[in-house]
Protein backbone atom coordinates (compact mmCIF):
# COMPACT_ATOMS: atom_id res chain seq x y z
CA UNK A 1 0.00 0.00 0.00
CA UNK A 2 2.06 2.96 -1.57
CA UNK A 3 2.09 6.36 0.33
CA UNK A 4 0.84 8.21 -2.48
CA UNK A 5 0.53 11.58 -0.33
CA UNK A 6 4.00 11.53 0.73
CA UNK A 7 5.32 11.03 -2.42
CA UNK A 8 3.17 13.99 -4.04
CA UNK A 9 4.73 15.99 -1.06
CA UNK A 10 8.14 14.93 -1.82
CA UNK A 11 7.42 15.81 -5.95
CA UNK A 12 5.66 18.94 -5.38
CA UNK A 13 6.23 20.60 -2.36
CA UNK A 14 10.41 20.10 -2.78
CA UNK A 15 11.12 23.96 -4.27
CA UNK A 16 14.79 22.89 -5.66
CA UNK A 17 13.24 19.90 -7.71
CA UNK A 18 10.81 22.36 -9.23
CA UNK A 19 13.27 25.35 -10.15
CA UNK A 20 15.91 22.28 -11.58
CA UNK A 21 12.53 20.80 -13.36
CA UNK A 22 12.35 17.40 -12.34
CA UNK A 23 9.52 15.75 -12.90
CA UNK A 24 7.88 12.48 -11.90
CA UNK A 25 6.88 9.79 -14.19
CA UNK A 26 6.29 6.70 -12.48
CA UNK A 27 6.35 4.78 -9.52
CA UNK A 28 5.98 0.96 -7.49
CA UNK A 29 7.10 -1.00 -4.52
CA UNK A 30 10.22 0.24 -4.25
CA UNK A 31 11.20 1.67 -7.49
CA UNK A 32 10.77 5.32 -9.19
CA UNK A 33 11.63 6.69 -12.12
CA UNK A 34 11.88 10.36 -12.83
CA UNK A 35 12.98 12.83 -16.09
CA UNK A 36 14.66 16.17 -16.60
CA UNK A 37 14.76 18.26 -19.74
CA UNK A 38 17.78 19.68 -20.05
CA UNK A 39 18.57 23.32 -20.18
CA UNK A 40 21.31 25.53 -20.72
CA UNK A 41 21.12 26.24 -16.50
CA UNK A 42 21.96 22.78 -15.87
CA UNK A 43 25.10 22.65 -16.88
CA UNK A 44 28.78 22.99 -16.01
CA UNK A 45 31.93 25.15 -17.78
CA UNK A 46 32.60 22.50 -20.19
CA UNK A 47 29.05 21.98 -21.65
CA UNK A 48 28.51 18.50 -19.85
CA UNK A 49 25.27 18.15 -17.17
CA UNK A 50 26.56 19.41 -14.26
CA UNK A 51 27.07 16.62 -11.53
CA UNK A 52 25.09 18.20 -8.83
CA UNK A 53 22.40 17.94 -11.25
CA UNK A 54 22.77 14.36 -11.69
CA UNK A 55 23.44 13.55 -8.00
CA UNK A 56 20.19 15.34 -7.14
CA UNK A 57 18.21 13.69 -9.61
CA UNK A 58 19.50 10.52 -8.26
CA UNK A 59 19.22 11.45 -4.86
CA UNK A 60 15.84 12.61 -5.07
CA UNK A 61 14.46 10.04 -7.28
CA UNK A 62 15.88 7.53 -4.44
CA UNK A 63 14.14 9.08 -1.35
CA UNK A 64 11.09 8.71 -3.67
CA UNK A 65 11.83 5.08 -4.53
CA UNK A 66 12.27 4.31 -0.79
CA UNK A 67 9.12 6.55 0.35
CA UNK A 68 7.13 3.74 -1.47
CA UNK A 69 7.95 1.24 1.12
CA UNK A 70 7.32 3.65 4.57
CA UNK A 71 4.01 3.92 7.04
CA UNK A 72 1.64 6.60 6.78
CA UNK A 73 3.51 8.85 9.65
CA UNK A 74 7.01 8.50 7.83
CA UNK A 75 9.36 10.28 5.95
CA UNK A 76 12.54 9.89 4.21
CA UNK A 77 15.74 11.53 4.42
CA UNK A 78 19.20 10.99 3.03
CA UNK A 79 21.67 9.55 5.13
CA UNK A 80 24.39 9.38 2.43
CA UNK A 81 25.32 8.82 -1.18
CA UNK A 82 28.20 8.14 -3.63
CA UNK A 83 27.66 8.62 -6.89
CA UNK A 84 29.96 7.56 -10.32
CA UNK A 85 29.80 10.42 -13.24
CA UNK A 86 30.79 7.20 -16.05
CA UNK A 87 30.56 9.45 -19.15
CA UNK A 88 30.32 12.59 -20.46
CA UNK A 89 26.66 13.78 -19.93
CA UNK A 90 25.04 15.21 -22.69
CA UNK A 91 21.54 15.43 -24.37
CA UNK A 92 18.29 16.38 -24.54
CA UNK A 93 16.84 15.24 -21.12
CA UNK A 94 18.02 12.94 -18.14
CA UNK A 95 15.99 10.18 -16.83
CA UNK A 96 16.56 8.15 -13.39
CA UNK A 97 15.40 5.15 -12.36
CA UNK A 98 16.14 3.86 -8.87
CA UNK A 99 15.20 1.12 -7.14
CA UNK A 100 15.36 -0.35 -3.72
CA UNK A 101 18.34 -2.82 -3.06
CA UNK A 102 17.33 -3.42 1.29
CA UNK A 103 14.48 -1.70 2.62
CA UNK A 104 13.98 -1.22 6.44
CA UNK A 105 12.21 0.15 9.25
CA UNK A 106 15.15 2.17 10.03
CA UNK A 107 17.50 2.48 7.29
CA UNK A 108 16.63 1.81 3.16
CA UNK A 109 19.04 1.32 0.52
CA UNK A 110 18.22 2.42 -2.44
CA UNK A 111 20.60 2.58 -5.81
CA UNK A 112 20.16 4.86 -8.82
CA UNK A 113 20.88 4.90 -12.44
CA UNK A 114 21.05 8.20 -14.44
CA UNK A 115 20.74 8.14 -18.23
CA UNK A 116 21.13 10.68 -20.77
CA UNK A 117 18.54 10.44 -23.53
CA UNK A 118 19.78 11.92 -27.13
CA UNK A 119 18.33 11.79 -30.62
CA UNK A 120 19.11 7.97 -31.30
CA UNK A 121 20.56 7.00 -28.21
CA UNK A 122 19.77 6.26 -24.20
CA UNK A 123 23.63 6.09 -22.07
CA UNK A 124 24.28 5.19 -18.76
CA UNK A 125 25.98 8.43 -17.54
CA UNK A 126 25.89 8.06 -13.51
CA UNK A 127 24.96 5.58 -11.24
CA UNK A 128 24.51 5.90 -7.35
CA UNK A 129 24.26 4.16 -4.24
CA UNK A 130 22.10 5.93 -1.54
CA UNK A 131 21.36 5.46 2.14
CA UNK A 132 17.84 6.60 3.44
CA UNK A 133 16.73 7.15 6.60
CA UNK A 134 13.26 6.24 7.58
CA UNK A 135 11.76 8.86 10.40
CA UNK A 136 8.72 9.51 12.24
CA UNK A 137 7.37 12.63 10.90
CA UNK A 138 7.41 14.78 14.12
CA UNK A 139 11.06 13.88 14.71
CA UNK A 140 12.38 14.30 10.96
CA UNK A 141 13.67 17.51 10.79
CA UNK A 142 15.11 18.03 14.59
CA UNK B 1 51.58 29.32 -9.64
CA UNK B 2 48.19 28.87 -9.64
CA UNK B 3 45.98 28.58 -12.95
CA UNK B 4 43.94 31.68 -11.94
CA UNK B 5 42.13 31.67 -15.71
CA UNK B 6 40.94 28.20 -15.25
CA UNK B 7 39.79 28.65 -11.95
CA UNK B 8 37.82 31.88 -13.11
CA UNK B 9 36.53 29.69 -16.16
CA UNK B 10 35.57 26.93 -13.46
CA UNK B 11 33.06 29.30 -11.26
CA UNK B 12 32.04 32.03 -13.93
CA UNK B 13 31.55 29.85 -17.00
CA UNK B 14 29.42 27.00 -15.30
CA UNK B 15 25.60 27.89 -15.63
CA UNK B 16 24.54 25.44 -13.02
CA UNK B 17 26.88 27.15 -10.45
CA UNK B 18 25.74 30.85 -11.38
CA UNK B 19 21.42 29.68 -11.14
CA UNK B 20 22.34 28.50 -7.96
CA UNK B 21 24.13 31.82 -7.10
CA UNK B 22 27.33 30.27 -5.33
CA UNK B 23 30.34 32.59 -4.84
CA UNK B 24 33.93 32.33 -4.74
CA UNK B 25 34.89 33.28 -1.50
CA UNK B 26 39.01 32.31 -1.66
CA UNK B 27 41.81 30.25 -2.97
CA UNK B 28 44.93 29.16 -2.78
CA UNK B 29 47.13 26.00 -3.49
CA UNK B 30 45.11 22.85 -3.06
CA UNK B 31 42.47 24.82 -1.24
CA UNK B 32 39.09 26.61 -1.83
CA UNK B 33 36.43 28.18 -0.49
CA UNK B 34 32.69 29.10 -1.90
CA UNK B 35 29.46 30.66 -0.61
CA UNK B 36 26.16 30.24 -1.28
CA UNK B 37 23.06 32.73 0.25
CA UNK B 38 20.19 30.70 0.69
CA UNK B 39 16.67 31.06 -0.77
CA UNK B 40 13.29 29.27 -0.42
CA UNK B 41 14.39 27.41 -4.11
CA UNK B 42 17.39 25.59 -2.32
CA UNK B 43 15.02 23.82 -0.04
CA UNK B 44 13.55 19.99 -0.40
CA UNK B 45 10.04 19.61 0.84
CA UNK B 46 10.72 19.75 4.94
CA UNK B 47 11.99 23.10 4.76
CA UNK B 48 16.13 21.79 4.49
CA UNK B 49 18.79 22.63 1.81
CA UNK B 50 18.13 20.09 -0.56
CA UNK B 51 21.21 16.88 -0.29
CA UNK B 52 21.79 17.69 -4.23
CA UNK B 53 22.46 21.75 -3.51
CA UNK B 54 25.29 20.73 -0.91
CA UNK B 55 26.82 18.21 -2.74
CA UNK B 56 26.63 20.49 -5.53
CA UNK B 57 28.56 23.01 -3.82
CA UNK B 58 30.87 20.45 -2.33
CA UNK B 59 31.79 18.91 -5.31
CA UNK B 60 32.37 21.99 -7.03
CA UNK B 61 34.30 23.96 -4.46
CA UNK B 62 36.62 20.83 -4.09
CA UNK B 63 36.85 20.62 -8.40
CA UNK B 64 38.13 24.24 -7.92
CA UNK B 65 40.82 23.31 -5.45
CA UNK B 66 42.19 20.55 -7.36
CA UNK B 67 42.21 23.05 -10.20
CA UNK B 68 44.80 25.42 -8.72
CA UNK B 69 47.36 22.62 -8.94
CA UNK B 70 47.08 21.76 -12.70
CA UNK B 71 48.77 22.71 -15.53
CA UNK B 72 47.98 25.43 -18.25
CA UNK B 73 46.26 23.15 -20.77
CA UNK B 74 44.52 20.88 -18.30
CA UNK B 75 41.24 20.64 -16.50
CA UNK B 76 39.58 19.13 -13.87
CA UNK B 77 36.31 16.79 -14.17
CA UNK B 78 34.58 14.69 -11.16
CA UNK B 79 35.17 10.90 -11.61
CA UNK B 80 33.06 10.23 -8.02
CA UNK B 81 31.84 11.08 -4.98
CA UNK B 82 30.39 10.60 -1.72
CA UNK B 83 28.85 12.94 0.94
CA UNK B 84 27.43 12.12 4.38
CA UNK B 85 24.68 14.49 5.21
CA UNK B 86 25.00 15.01 8.99
CA UNK B 87 22.51 17.18 10.34
CA UNK B 88 19.45 18.98 9.12
CA UNK B 89 20.58 21.99 7.35
CA UNK B 90 18.84 25.30 7.86
CA UNK B 91 20.30 28.99 8.21
CA UNK B 92 20.95 31.69 5.74
CA UNK B 93 24.24 30.75 4.09
CA UNK B 94 26.13 27.81 3.13
CA UNK B 95 29.88 28.13 3.61
CA UNK B 96 32.29 25.05 1.86
CA UNK B 97 35.49 24.87 2.05
CA UNK B 98 37.93 21.88 0.39
CA UNK B 99 41.08 20.69 0.28
CA UNK B 100 43.17 18.61 -1.49
CA UNK B 101 44.11 15.42 0.52
CA UNK B 102 46.23 14.01 -2.72
CA UNK B 103 47.42 15.53 -5.77
CA UNK B 104 48.36 13.75 -8.32
CA UNK B 105 49.11 14.25 -12.02
CA UNK B 106 46.00 11.89 -13.46
CA UNK B 107 43.78 11.74 -10.08
CA UNK B 108 43.52 14.36 -7.63
CA UNK B 109 41.30 13.52 -4.23
CA UNK B 110 39.62 16.34 -2.83
CA UNK B 111 37.35 16.77 0.82
CA UNK B 112 34.87 19.18 1.20
CA UNK B 113 33.12 20.44 4.12
CA UNK B 114 30.02 22.21 4.07
CA UNK B 115 29.05 24.27 6.90
CA UNK B 116 25.63 25.95 7.52
CA UNK B 117 25.38 30.00 8.98
CA UNK B 118 23.36 30.89 11.00
CA UNK B 119 22.96 33.48 13.88
CA UNK B 120 25.25 33.00 16.38
CA UNK B 121 26.30 29.38 14.67
CA UNK B 122 28.22 27.86 12.34
CA UNK B 123 27.62 24.39 11.72
CA UNK B 124 29.29 21.51 10.11
CA UNK B 125 26.46 19.95 7.92
CA UNK B 126 27.86 17.76 5.35
CA UNK B 127 31.27 15.95 4.26
CA UNK B 128 32.32 14.43 0.74
CA UNK B 129 35.45 12.89 -0.56
CA UNK B 130 35.77 14.00 -3.91
CA UNK B 131 37.58 12.04 -6.50
CA UNK B 132 38.74 14.41 -9.69
CA UNK B 133 40.49 13.29 -12.66
CA UNK B 134 42.93 15.58 -14.43
CA UNK B 135 42.72 15.96 -17.89
CA UNK B 136 44.14 18.29 -20.97
CA UNK B 137 41.78 20.57 -22.37
CA UNK B 138 41.53 18.82 -26.12
CA UNK B 139 40.61 15.14 -24.47
CA UNK B 140 38.54 16.34 -21.63
CA UNK B 141 35.15 16.06 -23.20
CA UNK B 142 35.06 13.60 -25.54
CA UNK C 1 40.99 -11.29 -26.05
CA UNK C 2 40.85 -11.26 -22.13
CA UNK C 3 44.13 -11.45 -20.13
CA UNK C 4 44.51 -14.62 -18.61
CA UNK C 5 47.62 -14.52 -17.66
CA UNK C 6 47.32 -11.22 -15.42
CA UNK C 7 44.13 -12.74 -14.03
CA UNK C 8 45.99 -15.52 -12.63
CA UNK C 9 48.53 -12.94 -11.57
CA UNK C 10 45.91 -11.10 -9.53
CA UNK C 11 44.56 -14.03 -7.92
CA UNK C 12 47.40 -16.60 -7.08
CA UNK C 13 50.44 -14.21 -6.63
CA UNK C 14 48.36 -11.74 -3.54
CA UNK C 15 48.72 -13.40 -0.17
CA UNK C 16 46.25 -11.65 1.39
CA UNK C 17 43.66 -13.18 -0.93
CA UNK C 18 45.08 -16.75 -0.52
CA UNK C 19 45.49 -16.28 3.29
CA UNK C 20 41.75 -15.15 3.57
CA UNK C 21 40.77 -18.18 1.26
CA UNK C 22 38.90 -16.47 -1.71
CA UNK C 23 38.32 -18.61 -4.78
CA UNK C 24 38.67 -17.73 -8.51
CA UNK C 25 35.24 -19.54 -9.78
CA UNK C 26 34.80 -18.02 -13.48
CA UNK C 27 35.21 -14.98 -15.43
CA UNK C 28 34.80 -13.52 -19.01
CA UNK C 29 34.58 -9.87 -20.32
CA UNK C 30 34.15 -7.24 -18.08
CA UNK C 31 32.71 -10.06 -14.73
CA UNK C 32 34.23 -12.15 -12.58
CA UNK C 33 32.98 -14.29 -9.48
CA UNK C 34 34.51 -15.74 -6.80
CA UNK C 35 33.99 -17.53 -3.75
CA UNK C 36 34.94 -17.67 -0.34
CA UNK C 37 34.22 -20.77 2.78
CA UNK C 38 33.75 -19.04 5.74
CA UNK C 39 35.31 -19.98 9.01
CA UNK C 40 35.38 -18.52 12.36
CA UNK C 41 38.60 -16.38 11.69
CA UNK C 42 36.34 -13.79 9.15
CA UNK C 43 34.19 -12.79 12.11
CA UNK C 44 33.70 -10.11 14.06
CA UNK C 45 32.62 -9.64 17.56
CA UNK C 46 28.91 -10.89 17.39
CA UNK C 47 29.90 -14.03 15.16
CA UNK C 48 28.92 -11.55 11.45
CA UNK C 49 31.22 -11.84 8.45
CA UNK C 50 33.04 -8.61 9.01
CA UNK C 51 33.08 -5.76 6.55
CA UNK C 52 36.10 -6.01 5.95
CA UNK C 53 36.07 -9.28 4.49
CA UNK C 54 33.35 -8.13 2.62
CA UNK C 55 34.96 -5.36 1.12
CA UNK C 56 37.91 -7.50 0.50
CA UNK C 57 35.92 -9.89 -1.60
CA UNK C 58 34.21 -6.94 -3.37
CA UNK C 59 37.20 -4.88 -4.69
CA UNK C 60 39.60 -8.06 -5.55
CA UNK C 61 36.38 -9.67 -7.63
CA UNK C 62 36.06 -6.08 -8.90
CA UNK C 63 39.85 -5.74 -9.76
CA UNK C 64 39.55 -9.08 -11.54
CA UNK C 65 36.55 -7.98 -13.45
CA UNK C 66 38.31 -4.88 -14.55
CA UNK C 67 41.22 -7.14 -15.28
CA UNK C 68 39.88 -8.99 -18.09
CA UNK C 69 39.32 -5.88 -20.45
CA UNK C 70 43.03 -4.37 -20.12
CA UNK C 71 45.84 -4.97 -22.24
CA UNK C 72 48.78 -7.05 -22.38
CA UNK C 73 51.29 -4.48 -20.53
CA UNK C 74 48.44 -2.97 -18.34
CA UNK C 75 47.38 -3.83 -14.84
CA UNK C 76 44.35 -2.41 -12.18
CA UNK C 77 45.13 -0.78 -9.01
CA UNK C 78 41.86 0.17 -6.91
CA UNK C 79 41.58 4.19 -6.73
CA UNK C 80 38.20 4.22 -3.99
CA UNK C 81 35.11 2.00 -3.28
CA UNK C 82 31.98 2.30 -1.46
CA UNK C 83 30.15 -0.69 0.25
CA UNK C 84 26.67 -1.01 1.66
CA UNK C 85 26.10 -3.55 4.39
CA UNK C 86 22.63 -4.55 3.50
CA UNK C 87 22.32 -7.73 6.00
CA UNK C 88 23.92 -9.64 8.96
CA UNK C 89 26.14 -11.74 6.91
CA UNK C 90 26.39 -15.86 8.36
CA UNK C 91 26.56 -18.60 6.55
CA UNK C 92 28.86 -21.08 4.44
CA UNK C 93 30.12 -19.04 1.88
CA UNK C 94 30.59 -15.88 0.44
CA UNK C 95 30.05 -15.44 -3.37
CA UNK C 96 30.95 -12.27 -5.31
CA UNK C 97 29.79 -11.07 -8.33
CA UNK C 98 31.23 -8.14 -10.26
CA UNK C 99 30.91 -6.21 -13.21
CA UNK C 100 32.11 -3.26 -15.04
CA UNK C 101 29.73 -0.99 -15.75
CA UNK C 102 32.04 1.80 -17.76
CA UNK C 103 35.27 0.18 -18.99
CA UNK C 104 37.81 2.77 -20.08
CA UNK C 105 41.81 3.32 -21.25
CA UNK C 106 42.43 5.30 -17.53
CA UNK C 107 39.50 4.21 -15.10
CA UNK C 108 37.18 1.46 -14.79
CA UNK C 109 34.23 1.44 -12.47
CA UNK C 110 32.77 -1.45 -11.17
CA UNK C 111 30.18 -2.84 -9.06
CA UNK C 112 30.32 -6.01 -7.12
CA UNK C 113 27.77 -7.71 -5.27
CA UNK C 114 28.27 -10.40 -2.36
CA UNK C 115 25.74 -13.03 -1.25
CA UNK C 116 25.53 -15.21 1.67
CA UNK C 117 25.19 -18.96 1.23
CA UNK C 118 23.32 -20.67 3.82
CA UNK C 119 21.37 -23.94 3.42
CA UNK C 120 18.30 -23.05 1.16
CA UNK C 121 18.82 -19.61 0.73
CA UNK C 122 21.40 -17.05 -1.14
CA UNK C 123 20.92 -13.32 -0.14
CA UNK C 124 22.29 -10.20 -1.05
CA UNK C 125 24.60 -9.07 1.95
CA UNK C 126 26.73 -6.30 0.66
CA UNK C 127 26.92 -4.37 -2.41
CA UNK C 128 29.92 -1.93 -3.54
CA UNK C 129 30.45 0.66 -6.27
CA UNK C 130 34.64 0.40 -7.05
CA UNK C 131 36.41 2.69 -9.30
CA UNK C 132 39.87 1.09 -10.61
CA UNK C 133 42.86 2.27 -12.15
CA UNK C 134 44.41 1.37 -15.40
CA UNK C 135 48.24 1.97 -15.41
CA UNK C 136 50.77 1.02 -17.22
CA UNK C 137 53.10 -2.15 -15.65
CA UNK C 138 56.32 -0.13 -15.29
CA UNK C 139 54.46 2.71 -13.77
CA UNK C 140 51.90 0.96 -11.50
CA UNK C 141 53.56 1.07 -8.03
CA UNK C 142 55.98 4.18 -8.42
CA UNK D 1 31.68 7.46 30.03
CA UNK D 2 33.13 5.20 27.62
CA UNK D 3 32.36 2.15 27.36
CA UNK D 4 35.32 0.05 28.22
CA UNK D 5 33.98 -2.95 27.91
CA UNK D 6 31.87 -3.08 24.96
CA UNK D 7 35.60 -1.74 23.57
CA UNK D 8 37.60 -4.61 25.02
CA UNK D 9 35.13 -6.81 23.10
CA UNK D 10 35.08 -5.18 19.76
CA UNK D 11 38.65 -5.45 19.77
CA UNK D 12 39.57 -8.87 21.33
CA UNK D 13 36.32 -10.78 20.50
CA UNK D 14 36.92 -9.80 16.69
CA UNK D 15 38.27 -13.48 15.42
CA UNK D 16 39.16 -11.00 11.70
CA UNK D 17 41.02 -8.55 13.78
CA UNK D 18 42.97 -10.79 15.87
CA UNK D 19 43.99 -12.70 12.48
CA UNK D 20 45.19 -10.16 10.64
CA UNK D 21 46.99 -8.36 13.66
CA UNK D 22 45.13 -5.15 14.42
CA UNK D 23 45.81 -3.73 18.03
CA UNK D 24 44.18 -1.24 19.75
CA UNK D 25 46.78 2.19 20.65
CA UNK D 26 44.60 4.16 22.39
CA UNK D 27 40.89 5.86 22.60
CA UNK D 28 38.97 8.75 23.97
CA UNK D 29 35.75 10.11 23.45
CA UNK D 30 35.13 9.58 20.14
CA UNK D 31 38.23 9.24 18.60
CA UNK D 32 40.23 5.88 18.36
CA UNK D 33 43.52 4.76 17.74
CA UNK D 34 45.37 0.96 15.90
CA UNK D 35 48.34 0.15 14.53
CA UNK D 36 49.03 -3.22 12.48
CA UNK D 37 52.70 -4.47 11.48
CA UNK D 38 52.26 -5.55 8.93
CA UNK D 39 53.84 -9.34 6.98
CA UNK D 40 53.38 -10.81 3.57
CA UNK D 41 50.05 -11.94 3.88
CA UNK D 42 48.62 -8.41 3.90
CA UNK D 43 49.80 -7.95 0.25
CA UNK D 44 48.12 -7.45 -3.03
CA UNK D 45 49.59 -9.01 -6.24
CA UNK D 46 52.24 -6.09 -6.80
CA UNK D 47 53.28 -5.90 -2.83
CA UNK D 48 51.25 -3.41 -1.83
CA UNK D 49 49.11 -3.65 1.32
CA UNK D 50 45.66 -4.76 0.12
CA UNK D 51 43.00 -2.67 -0.68
CA UNK D 52 40.91 -4.56 1.91
CA UNK D 53 43.48 -4.83 4.39
CA UNK D 54 43.25 -0.61 4.37
CA UNK D 55 39.52 -1.20 4.58
CA UNK D 56 39.61 -3.10 7.30
CA UNK D 57 41.66 -1.33 9.70
CA UNK D 58 39.70 1.82 8.60
CA UNK D 59 36.16 0.43 9.23
CA UNK D 60 37.35 -1.44 12.96
CA UNK D 61 38.95 1.57 14.06
CA UNK D 62 35.72 3.62 13.21
CA UNK D 63 33.45 1.47 14.84
CA UNK D 64 35.28 1.51 18.13
CA UNK D 65 35.70 5.82 17.82
CA UNK D 66 31.69 5.60 17.27
CA UNK D 67 31.72 2.78 20.66
CA UNK D 68 33.14 5.48 23.01
CA UNK D 69 30.16 7.30 22.71
CA UNK D 70 26.86 4.89 23.11
CA UNK D 71 25.20 3.46 26.18
CA UNK D 72 25.93 0.56 27.45
CA UNK D 73 23.49 -1.94 26.01
CA UNK D 74 24.47 -0.53 22.68
CA UNK D 75 26.49 -1.74 20.15
CA UNK D 76 27.88 -0.62 16.57
CA UNK D 77 27.62 -2.13 13.37
CA UNK D 78 28.49 -0.42 9.99
CA UNK D 79 26.06 0.77 7.53
CA UNK D 80 28.32 1.84 4.69
CA UNK D 81 32.25 3.09 3.55
CA UNK D 82 33.70 4.65 1.49
CA UNK D 83 37.65 4.42 1.42
CA UNK D 84 40.05 6.81 -1.26
CA UNK D 85 43.33 4.63 -1.63
CA UNK D 86 45.25 7.72 -1.63
CA UNK D 87 49.07 6.33 -2.21
CA UNK D 88 50.82 3.08 -3.01
CA UNK D 89 51.06 1.43 0.77
CA UNK D 90 53.94 -0.33 1.66
CA UNK D 91 56.16 0.36 4.71
CA UNK D 92 56.56 -1.98 8.50
CA UNK D 93 53.29 -1.02 10.13
CA UNK D 94 49.59 0.54 9.31
CA UNK D 95 48.59 3.30 11.82
CA UNK D 96 44.58 4.18 11.77
CA UNK D 97 43.36 7.08 13.37
CA UNK D 98 39.74 7.44 13.51
CA UNK D 99 37.31 10.32 14.88
CA UNK D 100 33.58 10.79 15.03
CA UNK D 101 32.09 13.55 12.81
CA UNK D 102 28.81 13.34 14.17
CA UNK D 103 27.42 11.28 17.19
CA UNK D 104 24.18 9.97 16.75
CA UNK D 105 21.91 8.06 19.03
CA UNK D 106 21.31 6.09 15.93
CA UNK D 107 23.54 6.67 12.88
CA UNK D 108 27.61 8.01 13.40
CA UNK D 109 29.42 9.20 11.33
CA UNK D 110 33.24 8.81 11.19
CA UNK D 111 36.15 9.57 9.19
CA UNK D 112 39.35 7.15 9.25
CA UNK D 113 43.05 7.78 8.11
CA UNK D 114 45.14 5.29 7.21
CA UNK D 115 48.92 5.84 7.22
CA UNK D 116 52.18 3.68 6.33
CA UNK D 117 54.92 3.39 8.67
CA UNK D 118 58.21 3.36 7.35
CA UNK D 119 61.87 4.47 8.75
CA UNK D 120 61.62 7.92 8.53
CA UNK D 121 58.50 8.81 6.83
CA UNK D 122 54.59 8.42 7.89
CA UNK D 123 52.28 8.79 5.01
CA UNK D 124 48.46 9.07 4.76
CA UNK D 125 47.91 6.55 2.15
CA UNK D 126 44.39 6.23 2.85
CA UNK D 127 41.02 8.21 3.93
CA UNK D 128 37.78 6.48 4.66
CA UNK D 129 34.36 8.01 5.53
CA UNK D 130 31.76 5.27 7.19
CA UNK D 131 28.39 5.69 9.02
CA UNK D 132 27.38 3.61 11.72
CA UNK D 133 24.44 2.10 13.04
CA UNK D 134 23.81 1.99 17.11
CA UNK D 135 21.74 -0.43 18.20
CA UNK D 136 20.23 -2.01 20.99
CA UNK D 137 22.60 -4.98 21.85
CA UNK D 138 19.56 -7.72 21.82
CA UNK D 139 18.32 -6.48 18.22
CA UNK D 140 21.57 -5.72 16.81
CA UNK D 141 22.07 -8.79 14.98
CA UNK D 142 18.67 -9.75 13.83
Amino acid sequence: MTNREEIDRIFYCAPFINDLGITLIEYGEGRCETRLTLTDKHLQQDGLVHAGVQATIADHTAGTAAATLIGAKQMVLTVEFKINLLRAARGQSLLCRARVLKPGSRLSVVESEVYCDAPGSVTLVSKALITMAILDKKAATD
